[in-house]
């Protein structure tokens, strides 16, 4: 039987010391304990160390440069956002939507959820790691505060924690699908699909696409060999040209 | 009909002005307008007047003597509790049970919701004045951040009111599905991935594992146009070989 998969807490480029205390003490509260810094202001994180009441979940909290190094081993990457007109590049659930296959996941493999800084949330590019995202449902003008986004979020995950059943099927991990979007990229390069100008951009929307695809393990190491193949052909015949 | 009732959240003897910003905020983003607090710390109320995102909600914020006072004009009271030994005079509900009775209760009549001090929680007189009372599910002996007990419970009684949003997806149609089949296909055995002993097999495990991406209508046009790209490159090399 598969072990259960860890849940992180990923928090982009966090500003705000008192919320990343905050975050750690909503944590140890609901019972996780994996907290993940990406290019957090470094004042905000030596300060939080500090804070009251999650010191160890601190202590071992890790930074990370990008999103890409920060979810690579989760197999699920959930995002977060405040805004409801948001054009967002995948499915937008409600939390009581999006717990269940988060507890379902966790069953056998790793699962991030992604919050962004308090100024301007998420960007589009750090999206572009997630499979669908999440949004708390309130209203008005003002967005919430992080600590208590985090604090709903993963209440709705224990809320009924008991009767998850399992998921049976091994989801690629990032590290996994980022293999398979190189290669395709790169045939896309080649093919002249993508301009160069585009490059960025058309990059982002190739990992939005192959996150909406919720492909397997199994089924990203098949897509790999074939688009492999597909690439030694390409190549094999820009040699010969 | 008798017309909906208002919610009131009741801090008592709350301490920390940050905590009664965003108590504010909380409320804000759920929905509420009514604050009552019943002997704040005089210059917490005051700094917290102060804070950002809530300022309409702090000044309209009723200062009350008592707990008796504060909750006269409802006809439910909970309380909240963050412990789970503690001697209480009245039943505990999670806040998943909770929900419904206090929105059932809110379609015709005042409910006030009461949250202690940081330091103490409510007191053994604070609870008589309460119907039955609230624990969130936390683990652990760290206490829950005001502002966050708050929010979570806030979420739990707007939680179903119906707002979620709704899952657009179009799934592309079993035509799209086999146009993308087909040029894949082609690309694989233009490439050598397919061997012509093996093709219908092959081209069922191709098209087992195209649906089994749970593809949308758009992503299936992009996806073709991707392979057709790749496919004209293959195509032209091949006219020159």
């Amino acid at each position: 039987m598969p072990k259960a998969g860890h849940l992180h807490v990923i928090l982009v480029r966090t500003r705000n010391p008192l919320n990343i205390g905050a975050v750690a003490r909503a944590m140890s509260n609901f019972g996780f304990n994996s907290l993940r810094l990406v290019n957090p202001y470094t004042e905000a994180f030596r300060e939080a160390r500090s804070a009251v009441g999650a010191a160890q979940l601190l202590k071992d909290a890790r930074e990370f440069k990008s999103v890409a190094d920060a979810v690579a081993d989760c197999s699920l990457v959930v995002g977060t956002t405040a805004l409801r007109n948001r054009k967002l590049p995948h499915a937008l659930k409600s939390p009581a939507a999006a717990a269940p296959l988060i507890r379902k996941r966790l069953a056998s493999q790793d699962v991030a959820i992604l919050f962004g800084s308090e100024k301007t949330g998420l960007s589009a590019d750090d999206l572009s790691h997630c499979h669908w995202s999440v949004r708390i449902p309130t209203v008005g003008n003002i967005s919430m505060n992080l600590g208590q986004a985090v604090a709903v979020c993963l209440y709705e995950i224990v809320r009924d924690r008991k009767s998850a059943p399992r998921e049976k099927i091994d989801y690629a991990t990032t590290a996994q699908l980022e293999r398979v979007a190189a290669i395709f990229f790169e045939l896309l390069r080649e093919s002249g699909y993508v301009k160069p100008k585009t490059e960025p951009m058309s990059e982002r929307k190739l990992r939005d696409l192959l996150r909406r695809l919720q492909i397997s393990e199994d089924d990203a190491q098949q897509l790999q060999g074939m688009l492999r193949q597909i690439a030694w052909k390409i190549g094999a015949a820009g040699d010969r040209a």
